[in-house]
């Protein structure tokens, strides 16, 4: 009775197709190594951070921009966000684990960029 | 006489800080990191591979989209282009050490990704 998409497609996306431009694992790559999200995992690294000290660290960021990023991670259970009504109020992001093993396979390539860097190509 | 970057920077870059805006390591991460970078390492990963086949590898890339990430990659030296005078002409694409240890990199941030598509988030 319903329209089924055909079997082959489904089997295949069952774990996830990054070469399959209909795949969702696509967006959530796009989410994590775009320059802001990549930044702000790392940045999250080390502990639950406010949005003021989270944007000092990842220089060069708009508020727009981090906000933007903050909510598509969110949206991909990597980051929590929890806000307290305190005076003035106050939020805070958290990486979940997920969030935290996404950001270590996203660190070892910063790192590994970083380190490639000062020494010469070829 | 000649005007001198301050050094406190010119030493946090001597190994690459990717927090740090003017850092060349951003430029590197990015191309790595983009959509049709990353696909491109990962697709060129089981060996060479011409335009054409690389093309209907990584799908839904426009052959434009495609001939410019591989010049990026080819910059960064982590691609190496040869081109064949055959009837009709042969361009060929391999990764090079640096180009597939970054393949691997983005691979396992890939892989991981794909796998927890497929289990509930949370």
């Amino acid at each position: 009775m319903s329209v089924q998409s055909p079997s082959g497609i489904a089997g295949r996306l069952q774990r996830g197709d990054v070469f399959e431009p209909r795949c969702p694992s696509r967006e959530v790559l796009k989410h994590v190594t775009s320059t802001w999200g990549t930044l702000a995992l790392i940045a999250l690294k080390p502990g639950t951070l406010r949005f003021s000290d989270l944007r000092r660290k990842v220089a060069g960021v708009s508020e727009r921009m981090l906000s933007q990023t903050l909510k598509q991670l969110e949206g991909d259970g990597l980051v929590r966000r929890e806000s307290f009504a305190t005076v003035p109020p106050k939020v805070e992001y958290t990486l979940t684990d997920r969030g935290m093993k996404a950001a270590l396979l996203v660190e070892a390539l910063v790192d590994w960029i970083e380190d490639s860097m000062s020494v010469p190509t070829g």
